[in-house]
């Protein structure tokens, strides 16, 4: 008997894709703010704040009194490594799947006050390595098949805590926003024997317009295609299909890409620039696929000012993505903005 | 020479899937809210509304003093008729077409204060009856091929004016949602003979969990893949393909259903409960696609109390989306609900 209180994929029939539910996670506390502004000033340790060194979390478990990063398994993880139940429920129209996974909190810095761009560069670059350290790791559990690291960046992105962190979600099956990049990877490699992300980096150093950062080993644009008015996409110039894959140098490079584009996000309005950013990567423990190219997508939600976002809602969430002000010109604004932080200069 | 001034409709070579870009669309005012509550009461007529009777609009137009429903084109539209630029933009991978449309506003009541929920159900009747003449009409210019029609209530819902009203927008190309479920239908269609959604509301009706309304005309549902976590979806129980095929007495049956709906909504928090929802139906002159199964989805953000939501951010965003409560518990939350306002009560 397939059990509904234990995390599992749901698939809706007039999409084909599938919703992952987690019941037991509806306990887990909110910290969170309740639809207003941002607040700028914070102390350097807050006493309350469950990822600030030596403080004790929810569970009970102290924090250690770290230097750089720090990674924890989430105490309310959506994703759970064991889930007492198994296999599938199969009602015709009504399909549903276990699910398992890990979830993990990796915390960018013992200092509750700041955030990525106020960080230096190579306290970034230990970010860099614990990700890739834990990408490493977790793909040595068998059962995994997609890693999903990320941050959700600011109150209006449902970060419940300022504290700064991201979070890494692993799990066993390949997640729909996955496979459909997947799938159109694998039809350009096919049909021309190279990688679809690597004809793009060539299309837009072409064009010009809508490159934000340009290095030797990453370039930032605007995507032609983007959906959020400020979003972004990083692409790493050699074709690796994952962050395991990264050198010495690319992954401090990674980290002077990472705060020169969110120097210049917080510099758009004088404010810390919510967000959610992510990897997207080759799929883990599964046959060869040569056809994915690393990338990480940002996907900001301010329109107008520090406090009016992009409403993503009855039109988009029924018919289409709907933006307001062109690629280009987003790109243009990011382009003109300073590479110092405004808090600096 | 594509105008990228024009709305036009973008490629995402990742995911295949299009983005509609309405760059003339920025200028429009904002009279929403920053991400605070929602105020609870309003003036039954506010002279700065420019939805009330007898306003004058930005564009100097003056509001009829309507008794009803009013329906106006949309001042601000993210479409357009007649866009100056035509055709095509291809240059490999990046892939643009021009789009074309009309975007509706439409009032539903000439006061300000109310809410569907709020309205009399011979007023609620009104408007869906506004809804079929709009679709009967905008269905006759022939380039038309969608029409969606929806509601965004609640400024956390990117609402920019409380006044109670909805939104139809027609375009020439059918939309990448409505392309999704098209598909969906289409496989069942040809796979069984039957309605896809005909045989759902069969098996919704068999497990009874789920169920909130059951009429003679209307079945509503929280579905078994719900993402949001009350979302609901309303089916006919006549395999209609859009609202034009609508009798007398499935109109007011509708009206009637939706009154219950909301009803139960806003007295879960005993708030105006905010969503997105809107009618998915049969794309327009076009061959015939009888798999289509007229429905209205309701999309409702809140989850723990009416002012915390749920944010579908970054792993839904990146991966998949992600719920914390079950659909059988929200259903049951729902079906628990009084089917009396609680202003009322
Ligand atoms: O895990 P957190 O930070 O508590 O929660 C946040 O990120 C999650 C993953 O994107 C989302 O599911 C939650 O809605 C959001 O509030
Ligand atoms: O048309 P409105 O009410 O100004 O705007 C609202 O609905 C539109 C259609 O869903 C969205 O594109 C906007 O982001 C939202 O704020």
């Amino acid at each position: 008997m397939f059990d509904f209180d234990q995390p599992h994929l749901r698939t809706n029939i007039l999409t084909g894709e599938k919703v992952l539910v987690s019941p037991h996670r509806s306990a887990r506390p909110w910290q969170g703010q309740v639809e207003a502004g941002q607040t700028e000033t914070r102390p350097t340790y807050d006493s309350q704040c469950y990822l600030c060194p030596t403080n004790t979390r929810a569970n009970g478990t102290q924090n250690p009194d770290y230097k750089n990063g720090f990674v924890f398994t989430n105490d309310f993880s959506a994703l759970l490594p064991n889930p007492n139940a198994e296999g599938t429920f199969d009602n015709d129209l009504l399909q549903a799947e276990t699910e398992r996974g890990i979830c993990k909190v990796i915390a960018f810095s013992p200092r509750h006050d700041l955030t990525l761009p106020e960080m230096e560069e190579t306290d970034i670059a230990a970010i860099v390595d614990l990700w890739q350290e834990e990408f490493m790791m977790l793909k040595q559990t068998p059962w995994i098949h997609y890693i999903q690291i990320f941050e959700n960046k600011g109150s209006i992105m449902g970060c419940s805590n300022p504290h700064p962190h991201g979070q890494i979600w692993a799990q066993q099956s390949i997640p729909v926003e996955i496979k459909k990049e997947g799938k159109q990877q694998l039809a350009h490699y096919q049909r021309t024997g190279r990688s679809l992300l690597q004809d793009y980096i060539a299309a837009e150093e072409k064009e010009q317009s809508r490159i934000i950062i340009n290095n030797e080993h990453f370039l930032v644009v605007v995507p032609f295609w983007a959906i959020w008015p400020y979003e972004t996409l990083v692409l790493s110039k050699r074709h690796c299909q994952h962050i395991g894959q990264f050198t010495d140098i690319e992954k401090l490079s990674l980290a002077h890409t990472l705060k020169e584009l969110t120097t210049r996000y917080d510099n758009i309005f004088k404010t810390s620039f919510p967000y959610s950013a992510g990897m997207h990567q080759s799929p883990v423990n599964t046959e060869e696929m040569p056809e994915w190219h690393w990338h990480m997508h940002f996907y900001p939600p301010l329109l107008r000012s520090a406090s009016v976002k992009k409403f993503m809602v009855g039109y988009e969430m029924l018919a289409s993505p709907q933006r307001d002000i062109t690629p280009e010109y987003a790109a243009k604004i990011l382009q003109e903005q300073s590479t110092t932080h405004y808090k600096k200069s």
